[in-house]
């Protein structure tokens, strides 16, 4: 079982896990799978495999029964439904409580050695579909806070198997980082009346200079003050709080451009690591004015050292126009 | 020349320094060096190599003028002091200002393959005091407001160069992290009167757990909620706000705890690649009552993935009491 332990000093909590000490490491690995990797043999996300999963939350399926996104447990979960949430504070003033929430993988494609931008559209949009119906039913569960959904990949985004998948975590407590996020947009709100993720997008547009790409619902730029390399957001067009509320349409659009950002990633950049996430409000917001969710994917080129650790700050060695101008070359 | 962007989103500023592009990397070259390294043919922080670096800021030197720590301008800077600290605004409403700032290097011993804990007490002395000195000369100029120190070993943390050296960073604005940090132990103070930090240093020692070393004037623990396996903090124990105003008969006891806790981790841990940084106050906050500088060490064992970019939270997979009993085994 796992706990979740409060940091007074920025009022954030952190999970202790220790079961997933246990998960197996693809250290050493190579970062890709390739046919010949015998990863394969043992894959648990792979179609025959299945007996080494814990039980099926969800599948889609094609005609003939076979799956084509497949979702389960976490072998190694952060947080279980099993836990409760209960705050305890124990005789030195420290407070914690049990490690209660939700940890799912989704799998992407049968296939081991797929890459998610070579995927199709049609598959793309089953993969986003399953994240949102999860994120939808996790939160019927009143005891989570956040549903944090991302996807590692590569070696050094650092994923543990290489069977390309996604996993939602829900939180029983909004993280700190979401909250100062929701916080700012907040802030700007109540002193303008607009959402400012809504006038940050209308503004990238007007400027054009780092827009990757643009479809009819939804726009891919490097953001203006982005804080890595290629640091690349999808955003929709539409004032939307939350992902739990995009309509079916817009899904399949949604799949469109990030297929074609993940290929101009892969092209330019050799297939680096990346890792990606949804940022989104917290329950009960999912309908509020003031936010907007995105998509963002960082690729893995730098490391973060000491100065990003003892500031928060970033140091980013590209700017975004350029960051632009070299992804559209490929 | 580089540029801050201020990323209205978190309202924090992000560092654009496309010249450090240029820098070496130590990628594909061993973690640490060893004698036969070929780096150290050309490395720049070597004795009979000072031409290789900008010109000398500071040195220390022993009775045969032979330097012990040398101090130079980061030859890839990521902030200049030629630089200025002005706001612009674009045509689109995006704010930039200027890289101001120093990025300064701390050599810290003129052999290519020590070991910073190998050092004796007396070197690691001469290595704080040379950072105090450098920390208290450079908020003489009133346009900086914090100044970052902070060191990388090993490639996992970072480092482009793998002769050991400090950093010392300072910069225009207070990073917006280390400003939460300050925000939080000011409404502790204004609610109860008191420090955090010694608060909680109090109860660190009555509970006895996570202690991992103590000495007349410091304390080293594994904080209750630390967020990644074996970060060591070490806190001084009479309350002192900033760094820079620990008298000199001090900083002779935080050379040797900080020695000691090295060892430990170097021995337990095969000597891991690891990030220290000192957090402190910004500019004017030196002899306050609601902040304690400390410094955080954190070993670089774990990939911070998906999770942790997009909530800010973290998962330990090791409780700080076991991480005690691991680094007291050796």
């Amino acid at each position: 079982m796992s706990t979740l332990r409060f940091d007074e000093t920025t009022s954030d909590w952190v999970v202790f896990a220790p079961s997933r000490r246990s998960r197996p490491h693809l250290e050493g690995q190579a970062t890709t799978a390739t046919a010949e990797s015998p990863a394969q043999i043992q894959c648990p996300f792979c179609p025959g495999n299945e007996g080494l999963t814990p039980s099926e939350i969800y599948s889609v399926r094609d005609r003939s029964n076979a799956w084509l996104v497949r979702v389960v447990p976490n072998k190694y979960p952060a947080l279980t439904i099993e836990d409760n949430p209960e705050r305890q504070i124990d005789e030195h003033s420290f407070q914690r409580m049990g490690g209660c929430g939700a940890h799912e993988v989704i799998v992407e494609s049968p296939d081991h050695i797929s890459f998610l931008g070579n995927q199709s559209v049609e598959q793309i949009e089953v993969v986003l579909k399953t994240l949102q119906f999860r994120y939808q039913d996790l939160m019927r569960d009143r005891r989570f806070q956040t549903v944090v959904i991302f996807k590692n990949y590569g070696l050094a985004a650092g994923t543990s198997l290489a069977h390309p998948h996604w996993q939602l975590l829900a939180t029983p407590v909004v993280p700190r980082w979401l909250r100062m996020k929701h916080f700012e947009a907040t802030e700007y709100f109540d002193r303008t009346g607009r959402c400012l993720y809504c006038v940050m997008l209308a503004r990238e547009l007007a400027a054009g200079k780092r827009i990757l790409a643009e479809n009819e619902h939804y726009v891919a730029l490097l953001p203006y003050a982005g804080r890595t390399p290629f640091e690349t957001w999808l955003v929709p067009k539409l004032h939307q709080a939350s992902f739990q509320i995009v309509p079916e349409n817009r899904l399949r659009t949604l799949a469109q451009i990030l297929k074609g950002v993940l290929l101009k990633l892969y092209n330019s950049l050799a297939n680096p690591a990346f890792n990606l996430t949804i940022d989104d409000v917290a329950r009960g917001d999912e309908d509020k004015d003031y936010f907007l969710w995105h998509m963002r994917i960082i690729p893995r080129l730098t490391t973060p050292a000491g100065f990003e650790l003892g500031s928060g700050m970033s140091i980013n060695t590209l700017l975004p126009e350029e960051g632009v101008h070299i992804l559209n070359q490929s």
